[in-house]
């Protein structure tokens, strides 16, 4: 368990890394599409029957969406301090993404101007996952960028056994913005806000996380509707020098370890005997943790310790596995940062671990996993935002162009393009 | 031919856009998938071979990059005139997309700061089509964002059919930018820009325009790449009053129509009797145009004039279709911008034909079709840059907030997360 390997074993790890995305879903495939295939063809009629079978729930038009009742229910049922909690990690979250916004601007020169527009989406539905444990912090995570990005309409679909939802998660999603919550899940939510049906709007964009079935219903769906990013495995890599915290590393390791057996762990080290501290520390605190089991196999599989040469050849490191997280543990972490070229989120220092950014301190905790840092984002506010094109040329400016315009839609053959900037000087 | 609808009858219009896109695609996505695993599983053999039996060029590795040479003969044999037409546009499309870039920002707080940096990616793939037209003002659409952006390696791959790549194709792809151009095309392309091959480096971003197979080829790899987007069936809107010119509007209805016969035209306005100028213009129009039957079938399936009481509900039809181009040819364009909310790129005023937009302006002319605008955009500098978050936090401050962590993280079940903060203050 947790080989310690070197800085030039990288590829090795990045190829185990990636196989953890390599299952075969066939067979859910088939089951997603038959259930998108219903809900598109014959609406709420589908939805419904399916909410029933999965869910356990008689839902119709009008006890689909969870009533004012049910809201003033669950913040009299949470616990206060949660409560106080979430809305100071929501004040947070949403003024760090306020800085996300952007202004329209345009270039304006003599008789003409270009453009852009940001406007946001018009429907935005969040989805929710059920099951026993509620996370608040994912509602968060996932509706606050959207208000931010001035979405008028936020929607949350999540599954209700029974007809209930955890009234955590409802009070999380009314802390966040949300204008409603569907009591729907699986890939009939995620069909539902694909298409529209009699009793859900369609959607211009679905994020949330999900299991197997609601990611695939979202893949599938792509391109009809925006969706933020397929969620795979997700990881740590933690950058560390001689003056780091092995205690510290080890409990920030073992956070990772405990989301799933899939999840992966890594420390990039240039000292041996820092490497074997974090090792001995991490087994002995393994031992402790209530998820024992879990973590054991996560890091049994995908746990890795690099002893790099040099600080620099331990930033390559981390650049070519692109990591979801990256701790900087280093006596000058910020000297780092100009490195770094492929991570989600970075941590810098010893005070600033993995749990801070994904409860409190208001960057996103929705990130690009399993490699996908290389060419994708935290969720943000541009993901529930587009941008329109501006242009406007006056008649004196248009003239002395046209020409160019139409020679070089001549160039290409489109002689209806040629013609409709020469019409206009015609005769 | 040329219905004149209401603008009640909106919803009908815009089911049958959308049914443009409801092709069945399985057979080739059975070929594609197969070309997407024999490339991912073998490499260069495979890429090689495909390229043999598609495109008649017996490639290998010393062969498959256009080299300096061929470079250097493209730029003798173009016609000089489009040479400098070429470069004015690519200087306008430089201007407007350097204006997209965005700066690292930081926001500090006594002993904390959060912050996001932009990233570009390493390597973009920008595929460009062969065939006997060659569309050069589509390869300074995709590769100029990309240079704005500092990718820092920017690669083409089109087919080169018995080896050759039109010259013009070669120019405008060095003058974009391009740092390699790869002769390879179709599906076979995209696999080994998904995956790398011995001789081609994976990409982290691909886009570009392509035949089927290469749309359902980036559709398949999404998601282990980054791609721009599923490009549709296009289309125009216009939105005119009494004051508009019907020989312009007719000509951009065209200019549109020649594009395909999925290619839909609209024309909104509050005018009946320009409804009806409109029209008679458009069909003599038509009948002068070299693609005169491509038009006619584009104009007969999808071309459609809606007369809208106000100018009000004239915009609010246009935000119902979202069209890929939207003309607004009234007295005051500029009046009705703010009221847009879906929209690829916005024409202002007659002397702002979508050609303009198309070849020289500067703004994107790859651009959301089919109804997608609702949800994404231009394509644009932040398409080859990714986000990441960065945090920092002092002791102090984390001490501060450390127990909110804690509990937070206790209240979802995570206790190894929990553990994470607290630690950092045990003892």
């Amino acid at each position: 368990m947790l080989p310690i390997l070197s800085a030039k074993e990288t590829d090795l790890l990045k190829r185990r890394l990636l196989e953890r995305a390599n299952t075969d879903y066939t067979e859910q495939e088939m089951v997603v599409n038959s259930v998108l295939r219903d809900v598109r063809e014959t609406g709420d009629s589908a939805l419904f029957s399916y909410i029933e079978r999965f869910d356990g729930f008689k839902a119709n038009k009008d006890n689909l969406v969870v009533t004012e009742e049910e809201v003033e229910q669950a913040f009299k049922i949470i616990d206060p301090s949660l409560l106080e909690v979430m809305e100071e990690s929501a004040a947070n979250i949403e003024e760090f993404h306020n800085h996300q916004r952007r202004e329209n601007w345009f270039i304006e020169k003599n008789g003409k101007y270009l453009g852009q527009l940001y406007l946001p989406v018009e429907y935005a539905g969040v989805y929710v996952p059920g099951g026993k444990a509620a996370y608040p912090s994912s509602v968060l995570m996932n509706i606050i960028p959207a208000k931010c990005a001035g979405v008028p309409n936020i929607f949350v679909a999540t599954p209700a056994l029974g007809g209930n939802i955890n009234p955590v998660t409802i009070a999380a999603a009314k802390i966040a913005g949300a204008h409603k919550i569907y009591k729907m899940g699986g890939a009939q939510a995620i069909a539902a806000f694909a298409y529209g049906t009699e009793s859900v709007p369609r959607m211009d964009k679905i994020t949330g996380p999900g299991n197997i079935y609601v990611a695939l219903a979202k893949k599938s769906v792509y391109g009809q509707v925006g969706i933020d990013m397929i969620a795979g495995p997700s990881e740590v890599l933690v950058i560390a020098d001689d003056s780091a915290n092995e205690r510290f590393i080890a409990a920030d390791f073992l956070s990772q370890a405990e989301h799933d057996e899939l999840a992966a762990c890594m420390l990039v080290t240039v000292s041996r005997s820092k490497a074997d501290a974090v090792r001995t520390e991490i087994m002995r605190q393994a031992e402790l943790l209530p998820k024992k089991d879990i973590v054991l196999k996560s890091l049994e599989k995908y746990g890795t310790i690099i002893v790099a040469e040099t600080l620099d050849e331990a930033v390559e490191t981390a650049n070519r596995i692109a990591p979801e997280h990256l701790e900087i543990c280093t006596e000058d972490p910020q000297a780092l940062l100009s490195k770094i070229r492929n991570a989600g989120s970075i941590f810098l220092g010893e005070y600033s671990p993995e749990p801070l950014g994904d409860y409190f301190a208001g960057t996103n905790h929705v990130l690009p996993t399993n490699g996908t840092a290389r060419f994708s984002s935290p969720l943000n506010v541009d993901d529930f935002q587009k941008k329109s094109s501006v242009i406007y040329y006056s008649r004196e400016e248009f003239e002395k162009v046209y020409r160019k315009v139409e020679a070089f839609a001549q160039a290409e053959g489109l002689d209806a393009h040629a013609r409709s900037a020469a019409i206009r000087f015609e005769d």
